[in-house]
């Protein structure tokens, strides 16, 4: 299995994707790596993993797409690009799977443009597993698409039912359509003409989930637009924060709270582990014809080879050939 | 100062108004009160009041437009519901501000259809102050609108503005957009559009704001459409339920944790009482001709007198009037 990493994406690179893929190269033997960057600045550490080293191939990819320019004319104009020539290698099938921690508007854009969507898929998605406290629920689109249509978040159904299949191994995920009530007619015009389609769709439909209830374990799949999605995710970041900042804020202000504080360090340091979402990786692109994982930006090493890993469960649990089954399933059959 | 309070809406009706009409009463000399619903129900709980007993009027409202049914339907049929009569007396200065706990489409729809809406405004709107652990700010809309156009948006932040000035005492509020991110040009098309009108808006509009500083003081109104604001307003509260959960479980894993639990009970009760946004009353309706105050379906006596509270913040600080003034000041004056 062979695995393209763009070694100059996110903020710790080129240290922490070459040293995650390193890591990764331990624990996964079946893989090889292709890392591609500026090879000289990849080289450097590149240190003390000669027992790894043979199944790394290094790739002079010059160019960056970066955070401040537009992806599309990104993908258009630099071709040099470790986006750009991973996309394109993972099309020929010259590698099997693309991480990256760059620019996510840049493996957006390459995802769509260069390796191009699954047949039938309108839209792909980003799609993180978010923690919960007792599992983790896919929330799918969490920003690539900012204005959808209802056909669209059915086929995120799809996405997210196969993503749960083959790399959780789950056997019926319930995926859920997030909404301001949990009755069919209510919601917003979007939501509310995309329920009945979802009722009709070949997958495990729950119905409405109630923004109070995402993190109560009712759904393994959450389905939302773009914008929605993407206001949760970082709510939910932002909320966690907050309110940790509360706690420790409060408990820091008398000496009874302190001493509290000092004892209960094991349980906190839990806590926050159960809710970080960096832990399971990144966030997969769904609906394109290969696997793809955008890790998170400040990925640092360890986060990095999670993202690799995730990446070889997505080829192992086959879950772009399970959308493509999926959405020819959904399809009406125009042509009959 | 004359308040309208509907007797029988809320899980603890007739209890909890007609109980905390009379804390309020207490509180505030200068008010008067009409209970309105099944006055043989209301009489019940109007004993050890002799002190008050006469600021308080009985009003015979027997019919109830519930949850369950459509809130337009309910309220031109139930003529004889103290919503109903509430908004119309309302409108016709009989009494300055109105309270109900009961169904929230209700009082919208009787907002819109009996009350009426201020000369110039699209969209009334519901917006509860929020807690960030230092201060609140208000979230508009949180649900009254689940379509929006970017018209509604702009006049969200008159309304709020106004609010801001008139209850809370500001000075000059921060008046922010809930975004996906920073930038102008981000955001979907409601947002992108909204974005160039609140530039050129009478109030201190600061841009963006990113769903993750939501809870961070950055602003001190945020607009959003009713289907964002509501799935931010019911994912606050189900997040920290869950992760005051996740901590409680935490704790209680071992001895040590336990231990902490208990002595950091005063903290986390600090915490609790923080994050309670129902402490604060009730979600103002904004935009219609007259006070009204949407109390928490869930109010006990406290947060209804609280909520009684606040509609007479409403009136002294004048707020219907600030947004008449607001609002045509915004509209581009056609007729010149």
């Amino acid at each position: 299995m062979r695995i393209f990493v763009d070694a100059m994406g996110g903020d710790n690179a080129p240290q922490a994707p070459v040293e995650g893929a390193v890591e990764a190269l331990r624990r996964y033997p079946e893989i090889e790596v292709t890392l591609a960057g500026v090879i000289p600045e990849i080289e450097k550490y590149l240190t003390n993993c000669d027992d790894v080293r043979s199944r790394i191939t290094l790739l002079d990819a010059p160019e960056v797409i970066t955070n401040e320019e537009s992806p599309v004319m990104g993908v258009r104009r630099k071709t040099k690009s470790a986006t750009v020539i991973g996309m394109l290698k993972l099309r020929d099938k010259e590698v099997d799977g693309f991480v990256s921690a760059g620019s996510t508007g840049a493996v957006l854009a390459g995802g769509m443009f260069r390796l191009g969507r699954i047949p039938g898929i309108e839209r792909p998605a980003l799609a993180p597993l978010m923690p919960n406290g007792k599992a983790h629920f896919l929330l799918i689109d969490c920003g690539a698409n900012v204005d959808c249509k209802p056909e669209y978040l059915v086929q995120f159904g799809v996405m997210g039912d196969a993503y749960m299949r083959g790399v959780v191994g789950m056997e019926n995920p319930r995926v859920g359509l997030i909404n301001i009530g949990a009755e069919a007619e209510k919601g917003n015009a979007l939501v509310k003409n995309t329920y009945p389609l979802m009722e009709s769709a070949p997958y495990n439909f729950v119905g409405n989930v109630e923004a109070r209830d995402i993190t109560n374990d009712v759904a393994d799949v959450l389905v939302a637009d773009g914008f929605s999605g993407n206001l949760i995710l970082k709510f939910m970041e932002g909320m966690a924060g907050t309110l940790m900042g509360i706690i420790k804020r409060e408990m820091m202000a008398d000496l009874r709270g302190k001493i509290a504080g000092l004892i209960a360090k094991p349980a906190f340091r839990r806590v926050k582990k159960l809710m970080d979402y960096t832990e399971v990786g990144g966030a997969p692109l769904l609906g394109v014809q290969g696997a793809v994982v955008k890790a998170h930006g400040s990925s640092n090493a360890h986060a990095f080879s999670c993202a690799i890993g995730q990446v070889i469960k997505m080829i192992d649990g086959k879950v772009v050939e399970t959308i493509e089954k999926g959405v020819a399933a959904l399809i009406p059959t125009e042509d009959a």
